[in-house]
C-alpha cells in the first residue's frame, strides 16, 4: 500500500472547477471506450436485491468527464432492474480532490444522471484506489478513464525530465516500471475484491504505442523547456526543477497483460478486450480549421495546467508563498504555450481501452 | 425543496480544516447525545445481508466532530454482525463543504473508524439534506449534530440584526420560522424515506430553553456591533450589512414536536427521547482557570469564524475580490475578540437532543 497520497492533478489553490474546463483532450480521447461501457452494462450481472447496484468511476476528478459514461452506463443498467430500483454512483478520487465541484456539476449539469433518473444517488469516496475503498463485491459495474495512469508516488527523481517517458536516466526508468508493475497489480486487485461476481470494469489509460511512443511530444518538451528557461531566468532554482516529477505512466500492452500471465487470469479478472489506439487531437484539428496558432499553445497549456502543474508546485520550496505559487503557474502556462504557438504540429495521444470479467474463482 | 444551496460553514477561502480546529463548542455540546447513539446502535433493525449496514452523518462538516460518535456507532454495531460484515458511513453536507478535510481527517487521525476496523468504508454526499439523497431504505442509523438548525435558505433580511433570535422585525420573525418549520418537516420526510424499518436517527440542534432562550447573548452581540462598527469605519457599506443573515435557528421544544401532532407519528418516525439541555461552556470554563481575557475572546470569535463568517461574507460586494473578503474575516474577527475580551461572562448554549424511530407504517 503506498505511505503516501498520489499527487494531485486540480490544486486546492486553483479555482473551483478548473479541471473540468480544461480537460477536453480527456473526454474526447474516452469515446472509443463507451460501446464497450455500454456493452458491460448490458451483460453484466444485476445483484439480487435488497444487494445495492452500484456504479464506481474511479479517478472521477471534478465530474464532467464522468457525466457521459455514467449517464450510459445507468440508462443502460435501468431497464434491467425494478422499477425504481436504486443506484449508486460511487465517484473515487484522492482525498485532495476538489469534491465541490464535483457534486455542483452532478447537481447542475442539464446531462447529470441526477437530473436524468431519479432513482439515482451520487457518492464520492476520497482515497487512494490503490487499496480496496468500496466494500467487498458491491460494484457491479467499474469505470476508470485517464487515472490508473497516475502512480501512488513518483518512486524517485528524474535528474533529466519531468515525464520518466522521456528520460534517459536508466535508473529513474527501471524505478518508475517497477512502480507503475506493483501499482497496477495494487488496482487490479483492489478492484477485484470490490468487484462483485459477473461485474466487469473497463478501463482507459495513458498507453505507449505498440512501437512504444508516449505521444505528447511537443507538449513535454515545451514545458520541460519552460522549466529550463525558468531557472535560466533566475525564477525557479534548479533543485526544485530537479524534485518535479510528473508520476504518470504509459504502459505498453505486455505492461498491462503481465499480471494476467500465464493462464489469462489475475485475482479473478478475465480480459475481455484490450486495444491500444490514438485518441483524436481536437486541439490540432481546431487550429487546422481556425489557424490561430496562439489559441493553439494555449489549448495545450491549459491542458497542461489543469493536469500536472498541482503537482510539479509541489517542487516548489515554500519561498514565496501562495503568491510565488500562483506565478509559477502563471510564468510556466505563457512560456509553454508561447513555445507550442512557434510551431503547431498534431500530437500523439496513445490510449489504451480494456475490459476486464469478474468471474467465479 | 429549497432552490438555492444552503449557505455553507466552511469557505472555499478559508483555510483547509479551520472548521476542525475551531469547532469544540460544538463537539462538547455532542457528549450527552452518545449514551442515546449507542443505545439506538443497540438496538436498531440490521438489514438482512446482503443489503449494507450504513450509518449516516447528516450535516458532517470536516469530520473532526463525527470522530467520536462515529466510532461508537461502529463500534457498537460491530459485535452484531456476522464477521467482517461491511459497515459504510455515508457522511453528507452540501456541495461547497470541505470534503478534503473530511477525508483527510478520516484517512489519517488516530481515532477514525477507518484505523479502527478494517470492514468500515467512508463515503461522502455533497448535496443538501433537505431531500432524499441516500437511497430509500438503506440507512440503518443516522446521527445528525449541529446541522438542522442550518436552514435551506434564509427567507429574508432581516433589518435590524444578523441572527433572527435577536431581531425585533415581526415580518422576518414570522418568515423565519415558517422557513424553519418547513425545513424540518422536508428533513423529518427526507430522512424517513432513507432510513430502514426499525432504524434510528438521533439529532442534536441548537434550541430554545423552554424560557424562550436563545443564548449566546454576548458573542452575537459582539458580532454584530463589530459588523455595525465596520459600517461606521468606512470598510463595510451600510447594504452589505442589510444583507447579512445567518440562516440559523433554535428550535422550541413546541417546533420540534410540532409535525408529530397530534398522534405522536409524522412520516414513520416516533419520538423515542426529547431533551432541552444546555452545553457547557468550555471557552469559559478554560477562562476560569486561566484568566485570560484576550484568549476567552480570541476563542469565541474563532468559533463565530468557522461557524458563520463565510455565509455572512456572501453577502458582500463584489468589489475588492478576495483581498477584500480576507480583510473582512481579519477585522471582523479581530473587532468580535476584543469586544468579548472585555467582559467575559458564561454563555448559555441551549440544544436539543432528539431520537427519533422509524416504525412500520
Amino acid at each position: 500500500m503506498p505511505d503516501r497520497p498520489i499527487p494531485d492533478r486540480p490544486a486546492a489553490m486553483e479555482p473551483s472547477g478548473s479541471y473540468n474546463r480544461s480537460s477536453r483532450v480527456q473526454s474526447e480521447g474516452v469515446a472509443p471506450a463507451l460501446p464497450l461501457l455500454e456493452q458491460a452494462a448490458r451483460t453484466v450481472a444485476i445483484p439480487a436485491a435488497p444487494a445495492s447496484v452500484c456504479i464506481a468511476d474511479y479517478g472521477a476528478s471534478q465530474g464532467r468527464n464522468s457525466l457521459a459514461p455514467m449517464r450510459l452506463a445507468v440508462d443502460t443498467l435501468r431497464p434491467r432492474l425494478a422499477q425504481g430500483r436504486a443506484i449508486l454512483v460511487a465517484h473515487t478520487d484522492q482525498a485532495s480532490n476538489d469534491f465541490s465541484a464535483l457534486f455542483a456539476t452532478l447537481e447542475s449539469n442539464p446531462k447529470s444522471y441526477l437530473k436524468l433518473d431519479p432513482a439515482t444517488y451520487a457518492m464520492a469516496v476520497g482515497r487512494s484506489f490503490y487499496q480496496p475503498i468500496l466494500p467487498p463485491g458491491s460494484v457491479t459495474l467499474g469505470w476508470s478513464s485517464w487515472a490508473v495512469q497516475w502512480l501512488s508516488h513518483a518512486p524517485r527523481e528524474i535528474p533529466d525530465q519531468i515525464q520518466i517517458a522521456y528520460s534517459r536516466d536508466g535508473e529513474a526508468r527501471e524505478a518508475f516500471a517497477r512502480q507503475a508493475a506493483l501499482d497496477w497489480e495494487a488496482f487490479l486487485r483492489s478492484r477485484s475484491v470490490e468487484l462483485h461476481q459477473g461485474g466487469a470494469l473497463v478501463i482507459v489509460t495513458m498507453a505507449m504505442t505498440d512501437e512504444g511512443d508516449f505521444g505528447y511530444r511537443d507538449i513535454v518538451a515545451a514545458m520541460y523547456g519552460a522549466l529550463i528557461d525558468l531557472v535560466a531566468s533566475g525564477f525557479l532554482h534548479a533543485e526544485e526543477v530537479r524534485r518535479m516529477a510528473i508520476p504518470t505512466v504509459a504502459r505498453r500492452r505486455a505492461d498491462l497483460l503481465a499480471p494476467f500471465a500465464p493462464d489469462d487470469r489475475f485475482a479473478g479478472f478475465t480480459v475481455d478486450h484490450l486495444d491500444i489506439f490514438l485518441a483524436p487531437d481536437w486541439i490540432w484539428s481546431a487550429y487546422e480549421q481556425e489557424r490561430d496558432a496562439a489559441l493553439f499553445g494555449a489549448r495545450w497549456a491549459a491542458f497542461n495546467r489543469a493536469s500536472v502543474y498541482p503537482t510539479l508546485a509541489q517542487a516548489l520550496s515554500g519561498e514565496g508563498g501562495e503568491a510565488r505559487k500562483i506565478a509559477f503557474f502563471e510564468r510556466l502556462e505563457q512560456l509553454t504555450a508561447a513555445c507550442l504557438a512557434a510551431s503547431p504540429r498534431p500530437a500523439v495521444i496513445p490510449l489504451a481501452l480494456m475490459v476486464l470479467r469478474k468471474g467465479v474463482d
